[in-house]
């Protein structure tokens, strides 16, 4: 092999507060890796420019390593139109209607492919990751928010307009709380790491001033094991306004302690019947759950696939299985579609 | 053109209660259409008998007319698998694991498809009907249950197991009534003009013997118009042991008549709720409603659209519309299918 001759793609995952950075291989090996901060606060204008910056800088590693940058991957948070190449509507980073791929391609001269950070994470997870072994696969990102992919044969659907996979606005308790979309009952205003975390500090505030916070210790175990009986009936120990974590209302729940219990059952329930109906509309073989939520292990995995399992009659029951790729995710699902175009091209 | 030379697929939609058998030119136009009990309570083998013999006699028939029967197409309800060509599980015909395609081009020499019911009405829909200026289309039968059909770029989506699309099955009311399938709260269970009509007689049944029973007249009109304040207080006209039908209860709620206007607005607020998750899930163009509750025109459709709208925050709006090609899309859609694996021959 000459200098040169080893081919990479250069994929940028912009998020809110940070943008992940990859030159990837052909073969979807992370060839090097570096981070930026978004910055969003400076404007739409500000960000672009820092992404192109960014991604000429990559392009330029690549080759002074004797690498050869063949084409570029971006993907944004938000609802993006893959066909057209637009950011349509990127809230936490400020994109509306931002051509990104024509203005990426124009500056650094290589095919450009533009991405939505959820469904490339679910692409890689499903062609490299956690999926790998199957042709259909729904792969759900579970954090602030809750997003899905759905993949089959190694392809993200996007939908009309760039905004499919919204699982986490699809309705689950008809007289839930608010949500940050404008209804009520999503699921992600029941079952995201935020709604379990505010969930928890209500029923604690409610539960009246804090006894001695008890910190659980050690790994999350079975929640269901742990299961105290049912009740928001006080006795819980209320932190007042420090805000408890999902992860620590895992521990807590694993722990035993009866309104960490509750939250977390209440929030198994609601993602067991969002899993539900995405298996009742889409018949996968493999659920890959990412993100921050996932993480609560077997705290998480085993309540909820017994939860998925008492919801589903007669469909195939999905294998439940965690994240392989961790938040490289969203940028080797950028290299993927970099390298795709490629090929049709 | 000589005789034999106007090619045509043998097509046959096999139902619970009948088989809507026909000959489809290759532009997807019926040459000949025919009817035959399916009889399903004579057993699987026997059900299979007929639909071979009635498919032998439509190929005969073609030729006898100088056509050229070229593929097979055979649609049947419940689960089936497009790829192996197994009708794997279809209650109201009896049929488990019944290698269907197999068997019918060993009988009849023909390239065959074996499909599903609805997907392939959704299919037909998409390309030939009220979805077909749409890449993305949502096809859904609301009738005794209610299903989908998820049809990209004129292909519908099958699902690992041949099991996708049952919209009729997603959670829409935690609290509602037993679903067929075991569960509660299914979409199928608070909308299909089955539950419409059963929840009608139950609440006439909570009112009170029957006054003179109101039966509307003319067309079903906008029930949102009609629409009277709130309550299943009584009041209503009780029907004693008489069902009314879904149609019935539409007629009576663009009448204004109380009860029915409850009944039809929790139907179609719960409609509403499905669909909006579809649209969440799949963001489709356009959204094809077909079955038998679809014929309520625009007392169903007026005020679905708007609760439908209510629902959408950040998606776009699908165009609400109803099916086109009646009870023979089924029939189409096999015929299609038919075609399309002598494309991929």
């Amino acid at each position: 092999m000459t200098v040169g001759d080893e081919r990479v793609a250069v994929a940028v995952d912009v998020g809110g507060t940070g943008m992940k950075c990859a030159l990837v291989g052909a073969d979807g090996a992370l060839v090097h890796t570096e981070r930026h901060p978004t910055d969003a606060g400076r404007g739409p204008d500000a960000v672009v420019e820092t992404i192109l910056t960014v991604a000429e800088g990559l392009a330029g590693k690549a080759r002074a390593d004797g690498l050869s940058p063949t084409a570029l991957g971006i993907v944004v948070p938000g609802v993006v139109d893959e066909a057209r190449g637009v950011a349509v509507w990127s809230a936490n980073v400020g994109f509306r209607d931002v051509p990104l791929r024509e203005l990426a391609s124009a500056r650094l001269g290589l095919p450009t492919a533009l991405g939505h950070d959820v469904r490339a994470g679910g692409l890689a997870e499903a062609r490299l990751g956690a999926g790998r072994d199957a042709g259909h696969v729904l792969f759900v990102a579970i954090g602030t928010g809750i997003a899905a992919a759905h993949v089959v044969a190694g392809s993200a659907a996007t939908g009309a307009h760039g905004a499919a996979g919204e699982l986490g606005h699809i309705l689950v308790r008809p007289d839930g709380p608010a949500c940050g979309c404008g209804r009520r009952g999503c699921l992600e205003a029941v079952a995201s790491a935020s709604a379990v975390a505010r969930r928890y500090a209500v029923l604690t505030e409610a539960g009246g001033p804090a006894a001695a916070p008890t910190e659980a210790v050690g790994p999350a175990g079975n929640a269901e094991s742990a299961a105290a009986p049912d009740g928001a009936s006080g006795g819980g120990p209320g932190r007042g306004r420090t805000m408890v974590s999902a992860a620590q209302v895992a521990a807590r729940a694993a722990a035993g302690e009866q309104l960490a219990v509750q939250v977390w059952r209440e929030a198994v329930e609601a993602l067991a019947d969002g899993l539900a109906t995405g298996q009742a509309l889409f018949d996968v073989e493999t659920i890959v759950l990412g993100g921050g939520l996932a993480q609560a292990g077997a705290g998480l995995f085993d309540p909820l696939r017994t939860a998925l399992r008492d919801r589903l009659t007669f469909h195939r029951e999905p294998r439940l299985v965690p994240a392989a790729l961790g938040d490289e995710a969203g940028c080797l699902g950028a290299a993927l579609l970099a390298l795709d175009q490629l090929e049709t091209r």
